[in-house]
């Protein structure tokens, strides 16, 4: 059934109660001053990859507990003085993919860092960080690795890099570490409202806006009982075959859903949804959406599903781009 | 079974009797001449998508039965000169999209020239282009439309259209009109190949050559006895439908069919193929690149299906570029 | 899940507000005007099939645009008098077949004329006709051909087919033109209940009764949010690629809809619908058999699909047939 | 794979060694003999179904065991004299049907006899007859039923039903007892096999022509090798449950085979083969024809599965019965 | 979608009203009075299956009619005195299997008793019971095996074997006859439903307790109208075959229903759910669980389907033994 | 096609060529002496899980890197003497899971250790115990993690526990060290190869013999040519994703394969194959067969896929270990 989720006058006003531990905010202050007391290490080596239009670098910093992690940047060659920024975070199982897969951006003037995945990039986008963490029994891919506890959950050590990724670009002397936009689409879109609403308790220069795509990783418990598509699928195959771990999972869960970090996050936001979308279904990405704490704008994709607007909403995300940087 | 066509080995040898009418030249070069007679019209309006370093272009010029056919240009804005071009021809199903899907050639300071299709555009990219062409019975999209005779065969007006896109580019100032590559995958290569043996035929330049990836319509009937995919699934059910009607089609199909065009193509030439391609065989993709005419090469990626090289192919194509380009 | 729709309580009663555009009935008054300016030409000729109780014709007529349409007229041998007819439009995809497909109605003493459908006849059974109409973009077979406007809509010629149809049987020497029933399924209902609607508009003898089992085409945008079968998949495709077109598109099916015609239909009518059908669901029949004006009565199978009654709904036709014809 | 089987080339050499108990005509003469004991008792009672230009009757009559075995007759009303005749065995898991699904066979003036299958008529058609057969451990339907021993085996009891309709249409006043041909399409084809091997050993006018479609049954082995589909696929659900028990079962089914039929049979057989078939794979089906002793042609429908040629199959019979029946 | 079902605030409460023919007490008690005149005829023979632990026993009594029914006894070798007794029907399709699937509950120094079903062991575990039921049309396997009327129905033969598996068990001289508790998932819940109602009026000492997992065959018209899974997939291919014919098996079924068992059923019971369950949906087991009469908790796995909790589930069993044995 | 791979004729001979890296010796013998550096520490607590004629307990002991590995220990409670004992190796997912699961051996007088899988347990059996690796990007599950190089791949770590399990369970005070059987399927049959050759190296007594169930992990570029289902689509996915990453991994694997590990194995052995087994090939378990260099007997299942002889194996595996033990 196409719309198989509420009806869209519903999910308009979908706004149910949060789910959410008292320690929240000391847990990430923590996590945070921990990963902050590395040496962030940015480095950025020009590589020629064909694109005379562009400077390709490839680029490392330290991420949560000091591990190295990968990127790419990217900015047009002819461009003088400073330039604004994206940073983009990535859906499930991909990394930082090739170069060429970047090349939209730079080509509206603007800076691109894509930040890779630890232990992701062998599912549909190459990526090249390790991720050196303890992993109990989980299932599939990385949604169930350490859900045991907060502690060990994989989201902390990924959402940790994701803040420290924004100090990078910040970094790096092309770019005005005061005009910095986060983005992201499905598990990057979780990824971006977990930077948004923590890299402005940490960094000096906040980002100035975020994107917010189809955003995985939030309202999960709802999520696991609409859809059994890969990556929730991963819960329910654990919890199908862990009988009664689910309580225990969803309080970690509870550290990470994208939902209360939107409740924290002010940054102007473009967030889209499709109306089809049976991995991130619509109500989740409402749940989110109706909580995000910022100025904000939805893109509405009827027809739909988790592919939301494709270069219909790359077209969005320029006139956001334009909006936003007053040009 | 992932490798479910031939060993590799027995791949590289495939050689299959081309079958074919004695009056194919004389049936594409009656066809050119009549399009031909049509004024070209190539027009290029500047389009604003906010892409600052790019100049780009909507493009309509007449194709076939000078039927009006959209396209796009996207070049450097800083270069200065004229600039070689690659012309891209679609898959099956979709048209010439929007702007942000061909950012990647510009970058790399080559104007790039994107054909719509011709009635397509509705299935995967968007297209603009009209087709008042006659349509007997047909099943599915287009591979059975006016399959009954080849002058009423759809892909006799979009092989023609391809020929005078090559003319159109050429005609741009911006252009250097010795330095045109055609490209395409898929149905794309399909084109490609038509455009390949037929564009250097009638066009003052020739262009200089061809990227074939993973081209669809080539050997055609062997497609359709192994796989049941669309779009070669297209042809089964009409087959299966109008029992006894596959023979006629086919000796229609020997007058489009990749094979006959490679044998007559003499440009250099990139290929791909994926081994577990169940769009379009490995083995109907050998049978094209073993009968091409030109120098060749063939980048074989032995565990991807019809999405081949992604962008690793990309990587390749620039280095191709380089190569043919000399810089 | 089998019963997906509304429960039999709430389908009894579903009555959504038709979306009608103000120029409709104008729209279809210009359009068969325009048709009816061609001189129908409709001819009978003998084909021996081998049935020898049968008499067995290959008709052709002109439709819309005075294009030629074809047909087969069938009827017993051994009648002495001026018969009652059927005429009978098919479903999605379907031609008129062979003659082997229509001995059941001739056999129980009552002509049978079958149109075929311009276009199609390649995806389940064969037909003869073609449809020399401009196609825009477009995916898949028909639904969405020339959907941006109610003048290039592929329906428009095939509604105008079905209406002259019944002027083409009413002409044949052995037809009592007072005695004429129409009968569809699936796309065949949407045809009969739109050449129900508008034939009594323009035909000195209205048609006397009709037969709609579970009728395609008919409200559609909901149909589009209940199921993604073929061929209301063809529309969500075609949103799904051009985003924002819906609105535009809806706009045209208004003059299209089973409902808008079911509205304007006074004829006696036989429905049928099948409570697991996720090819035309229940609430789009029930939408229009609830808006149908004229007398009518609804068989209801609730353990099937698309498929309905199959023999039952035969038996049901032949049952319909005495009661109208009086015998 | 469209053609997963053997190429044409082999398939029509294709003649497997039989594999045949040696008391195989025994078995059979005895199970016939057995079956003979009891009276026929064929009754026909008239039926209005509204067919004005047919003859509609219910029959009954004794098959193996005694058991009462329903079926059809129907036959042109306005034909003089005795009428040749059809009878047909019906596909897995249906019955006799409806008269509304029969009224092409005597439209070409031919009466048609159609057999009920004892406890099938609820998958696809409707059936009215009971098995009491004795059932041990089953899966599915009645390919397994009693297959631990040849004497308890379903199709024992099915095939002799067959011989015994043969008589009982030989019994009607208005047949000609001297032309009656046999026909049926899968399970069907494999009765049919059955009857044709078999009527003549014990019925004074031998049947003098067979219609065998697609047919089942035959070369079961290599069936269960080649194909997971129902009904096959009961076989080898049988066998992986029932570990080793696989050498036993096929020493059942060589009494049963349709190879094992056909090497008997000498009537004029008309065949069909559908070359993508997966229920009946097509070396299968090769394998009962070659075996064939009969005169015999073969229609191959290279691009069709199990349906073979529908209604272009409906005319080769049509021409066949004309050529047979000397008219 | 995962939780496809009522949500579970609903469930707990979902007690809808049963529909139960007026004689389905008398209709009962007439069977099993007449069951139980034959001669019970239980043997218990010895077996060398390897478990040097165990005592292991071939088992055959007599059912309904008087057949012969098979089973298999297994208890710990070195208990002495009586011991208490669990008897267990198996899911459907399955038969007693092989000794190595039991030998969990002898480890906990129980006897084990379970009971072989007739016709069915082919299909997921392996028996050796025949059936010599008389079989009208029927699709699958045995849910519509003599659906046509209450006394011809499969179950009641199968429910009648089941009642005097319970006095084949007590017979037993390792057995106390007053500690035997029934046990049986899905279909073998469905029969334990049935054998906890109706065994306690005619057995001199009722069975103790029931264990009721996912149970099957209750509240069936729901299940039909939610789910298409085999087998109550066969209800719907039957319904779907044989139109009209759904009142009169709903008719025959209330005379099975569980829900009307689970209303007479006394013993203290022990159920499981699985809210995913798609074979036997949630709603239907709530039914049962809600209108059962006796002692009850019910053990809910929130994302297990039919599995629901299995090893889980095992070691619920152990404590429910240990709590209703006292030790 | 049930039968998708080599006749059984062509795999009962098939020996392909091994490939194997020159140091494969010196890699395990660095590897295993490296973790027996560490303290074995093997603890045994006894649970109560209700098993009144079992001894239960709950294992740790050292395996890789010192790491904690869990099991499970089960036992005959009322045998004296020091036992024979079994020790378990789990498939691809799963862990020790629940004591329910594992009865059987016990209940034939053998000691029974589970070993668990590290990381492994949430896909289809519970595990407790975590893997402290380092991963790099991988896909899914554990195959590709650490797939770049010998050192790092999962299977290192695994295999290495699994040499650890055999002398835990040796250090047992109620085991038999001299009579200690290693068994496993799938995953688990590729681990137990790997067991059978490694153990000999380096531990005083010597497993006696194996029991290897359609092996996992065994000529492994075979198996992703010819089958994508999970698990070894997994590495399909890899290198679909990481194009050109294939022979670095093959590379990796050679040090892994079971193939190898046969060619050095030579304890008495009983394996296992599904000739219709698409999960592990039966080539590449008759490759591991054939390879094998002890003593050896192969049960092959013609109709079974990965489940293969299920409780008919269980028997098999009584017979061998009552042939193995003399008993």
């Amino acid at each position: 059934m196409p719309h198989f989720d509420l009806p869209l006058a519903e999910l308009e006003r979908y706004n149910p109660a949060r789910v959410e531990p008292g320690n929240f905010d000391t847990f990430w202050a923590d996590t945070l001053a921990e990963a902050r007391q590395f040496d962030l290490d940015a480095r950025f080596d020009e590589v020629d990859a064909g694109y005379t239009e562009l400077i390709t670098e490839d680029v490392t910093f330290s991420g949560f507990g000091g591990h190295p992690i990968k990127g790419w940047m990217l900015r047009p060659r002819h461009v003088v003085g400073q330039l604004p920024a994206v940073v983009s975070y990535i859906g499930y199982g991909g990394g930082r993919g090739l170069l060429s897969e970047w090349t939209g951006i730079p080509s509206a003037g603007i800076a691109h860092f894509v930040m890779d995945l630890r232990g992701q990039g062998a599912g549909h986008r190459t990526g090249e960080t390790a991720d050196p963490g303890v992993g109990g029994p989980h299932f599939g891919g990385f949604l169930t690795m350490g859900i045991e506890s907060p502690a060990d959950y994989y989201y902390r050590r990924l959402f940790t890099d994701a803040v420290r990724a924004v100090e990078a670009v910040q970094s790096h002397p092309a770019v005005d570490p005061t005009r910095v936009i986060l983005s992201g689409g499905s598990q990057g879109g979780a990824i971006c409202l977990a930077a948004a609403a923590l890299s402005p308790t940490v960094i000096e220069h906040a980002p100035i806006a975020a994107i917010v795509d189809v955003p995985f990783l939030s309202h999960v418990r709802r999520a696991t009982e609409l859809v059994n598509t890969a990556p929730y699928s991963e819960l329910v195959t654990y919890f199908r075959t862990r009988r009664h771990s689910e309580e225990r999972a969803f309080e970690t869960l509870s550290y990470f859903d994208g939902v209360n970090f939107a409740a924290r996050a002010t940054l102007p936001a473009l967030f889209s949804v499709g109306l089809l979308d049976d991995i991130c279904p619509p109500s989740t990405v409402y749940a989110a959406y109706n909580a995000y704490a910022g100025e904000k704008q939805l893109v509405v994709y009827p027809y739909n599903g988790h592919e939301n607007g494709g270069p219909f909403q790359d077209a969005e995300h320029l006139a956001f781009f334009r909006r936003i940087l007053g040009r």
